[in-house]
């Protein structure tokens, strides 16, 4: 069985090798797609993003079908955007390790349009040229990286498996979910998850090709993911703007009070002061500690690609640059705004004022509590003849996979063989709330076998995806399917 | 003489009863030329409303000119708006009290129109209905107090005298300078006065209509008003926006670092904390503080109208209420913004956050050092690797005038002649620049005789000016002029 496996594997790879072109025009055609999720506008067009994937993935054998979301009550297509949903004809009845591959066909918003080189949605292939290291080509698109390309490694690499071997996928035990609504909060996923929870029994572990590699050649598995808890709170004073004259000295300034109150949010340590918020916050480990210092990041360098000094290095005290990102919980604000903030001068008190505030979570930090604290934090300050308004924009919780589950060293086995190089086990500050819906709706954990680089441009203008990228990531997951084939 | 006199008097103000509705005519006439000093698309409508004034002035046998202001090099009419200038002839060679009266013609943008019950530029006549005490008839449009309508006061008046006399202003020594720039900074005032100190020279106190009474039925002169510093300050961090994930407990976030360095600019007494902050500011004296007390003002009911409990009754410890608007400076925060404001949830790290920072000052606090004593207090503040961008936007010096001046004896006496009623000597905690200017450059105290009202929506939709209060306005400017011709 070894040698036909492995002849299996390297003839996928080579299937992948011999078609790259005729993948990257698939990736194309897709991109081609403005399967803009946020604007009602682009309805039409999500739907038809979707239907190109479910399209690709029965051209591989596998069974496919778009999933209503949201209200159905009133048309059977639902209020919502489609999921694709597929399954491999064994994740039914077979036995060994089951994946769900999870990705999102929908794409942020393009503006500002005018900001970009070439046509958002007219996709163009260009020699990657100008920065360190910078060698071949790469697309650009909107969507090109986050995350038609990434989800386009994993079709390509099905399709390599299906064609090499006859049987759909080489015969692994895959299931496809394929979000049509993830830049526009996957409002509907969780309720998704929860009346489909059928469906996905049987899935040992969740793969998710959104993130990230440590940088140019040293490919990365990421083993965590923050939490969120994301947070709005306006201040309101008097029923009225006021003018500075009359009332300077002599009633509350919404935006001085609720500056005063967000100050207090940080001690002198740069730690949240908000009552209970380091509850369920594990120590970093040592073993952790020491590995993410082998990894060797180049904190300074990191800091002046942004134009900041190395003393720009603050967080939280008695933790690294790498741990302040990785490990521990922060609090942000994203966004304050009051009063006048045109051009020249205008006196005015206003009304009101109002920030929004974000909590990056660690641990066992729920994102719903999290926000109840904060803002019983601001009740406990209101100041006088003033009050709040609280809103709770939702989040998610932190997910993380044990470095040492077995399907965790499959891919990293996988992403070995295919770049050559030993993969970094690194963390990201970001969130991807699907991972913690997935874990508390269904018990997965989510290995996130990534391929971006720093650079991508993600939700901004010229966004990209290196075809060296594409390439491994293909080869990764052809690889990767090759390791659960092998287990059956 | 003083039977002659008072019965000139007696002759002026029954010209101004008789004459009222055409009064009245004029100044719906003036209201109705769109003076908006700030947008140049209204300059021609600007200079209009500069030569309607001089022409009434004329018409009352004052010397009246335009003139200009601003850079006359390419263009003699200059590149300012113009400003009115105009003398009684017994001004050059008279003897006896010698008033400047200052005001201004030009006018705030409408804008929002569509809250505009009537056009702002068609006065409109109304029953002045519907709160407690408002009784009469009221004008409504832009300008209609702030500041034509006021300034209209003082034009009848003199046009009374001129009739009931035969000699222009009854040979009252006036000067008069009407301003075309106030509601866009008095850009050009203080180089014109400088250049035209000579004009000015022998007035002996400035009077000027801008203010209000203490309410309906309560007249008043202003003694005092504050002074202003007006400034924005730019925190600079990463030269681009980051994403908090990637970012957020890694580096400095500039919208919480800026809210922590202004939340410091007060201490728990509410007192400024900028060093030196305090000095020039002269204790409140005994007199004034018992003869404020007996004013009454209802604290409570001002904080009502405002919408807050009498608990939002916060300023400075150790003052009162007023006390605090009159005679303590302040530092308020009038318009802040950074990072995303739009709706919803974006996790942005911005590159900047800006606020801008105003303070009113009394005494001798000088606007400029004031300005440089809180940069230099941000600077003493600059966050790690951050860096800041400070502008001034200028301001003006605090302005008294001595209570027992004659002077103001005189204006008191005439007010109280008017309105029957005992005037109260108040101070306000606006800013009345020029008035500083005036003080600086000429040497000269201004008495603020104003006849505004609390609810006239002064810089609002709907702007309006009872006629009672025009009515007493024209009332008090003829006895005061009695009074000035009284001293010849």
């Amino acid at each position: 069985m070894a040698a036909t496996r492995s002849g299996t594997a390297e003839a996928a790879v080579s299937w992948l090798a011999e078609h790259e072109r005729e993948g990257i025009e698939r990736l194309v055609e897709w991109l081609r797609i403005p399967s803009v999720s946020t604007d009602p506008a682009y309805r039409g067009e999500v739907r038809r993003a979707a239907e190109w994937a479910a399209e690709h993935l029965r051209a591989s054998g596998l069974h496919a079908e778009l999933h209503p979301t949201g209200d159905t009550s009133a048309d059977p297509a639902g209020t919502g955007h489609p999921i694709v949903f597929a399954q491999t004809p064994s994740a039914r009845s077979g036995s060994g390790p089951h994946i769900l591959f999870y990705g999102h066909y929908d794409v942020q918003p393009a503006d500002p349009l005018e900001l970009w080189e070439s046509p958002p949605f007219e996709p163009t292939i260009r020699p990657a040229q100008g920065g360190v290291g910078e060698v071949g080509e790469r697309v650009v698109a909107r969507g090109a990286v986050d995350d038609k390309g990434q989800v386009a490694t994993f079709l390509e690499a099905v399709r390599a498996w299906s064609e090499a071997s006859g049987t759909p996928a080489g015969g692994a035990r895959i299931t496809v979910l394929l979000e049509g609504e993830e830049e526009s909060g996957s409002v509907n996923l969780e309720r998704y998850l929860e009346q489909r929870a059928e469906l996905f029994r049987g899935c040992d572990v969740c793969v998710i090709s959104d993130t990230g590699m440590l940088g140019r050649g040293r490919p990365a598995i990421t083993y965590g993911v923050r939490g969120l808890a994301y947070t709005e709170v306006v201040l309101h004073g008097p029923d009225q703007d006021l003018h500075s004259g009359m009332w300077g000295g002599k009633a509350p300034n919404p935006i001085s009070e609720l500056v005063k109150v967000l100050a207090q949010l940080w001690d002198a340590d740069r730690r949240v002061t908000i009552p209970g918020f380091y509850e369920g916050v594990p120590e970093v480990e040592p073993g952790e500690r020491s590995a993410w210092e082998a990894l060797g990041v180049d904190e300074a360098e990191a800091l002046r690609k942004i134009g900041l000094p190395p003393e720009a290095s603050v967080g939280e005290a008695g933790y690294s640059f790498t741990e302040r990102e990785w490990a521990r919980p922060t609090a942000e604000i994203n966004g304050i705004v009051g009063g006048y903030t045109g051009k020249g001068a205008k006196t005015v008190i206003p009304s009101h004022a109002s920030a929004k505030v974000s909590f990056r979570l660690v641990g066992d930090q729920d994102p719903a509590r999290i926000a109840k604290s904060f803002f019983d934090f601001c009740n406990a300050r209101t100041p006088p003849g003033c009050r709040w308004t609280f809103i709770d924009h939702g989040g998610g919780h932190a997910a993380t996979v044990a470095t040492d589950s077995p399907l965790l060293r499959k891919a990293a086995e996988a992403l070995r063989a295919a770049s050559g190089a030993e993969p970094a086990l690194i963390k990201t500050g970001g969130s991807i709330p699907v991972a913690g819906l997935l874990k508390q709706r269904l018990g997965l954990e989510t290995i996130f076998m990534g391929f971006g680089l720093d650079d991508d441009r993600v939700h901004s203008p010229n966004e990209k995806f290196e075809l060296d990228c594409f390439r491994l990531g293909a080869r990764a997951h052809a690889l990767f399917i090759g390791e659960l084939v092998g287990g059956a």
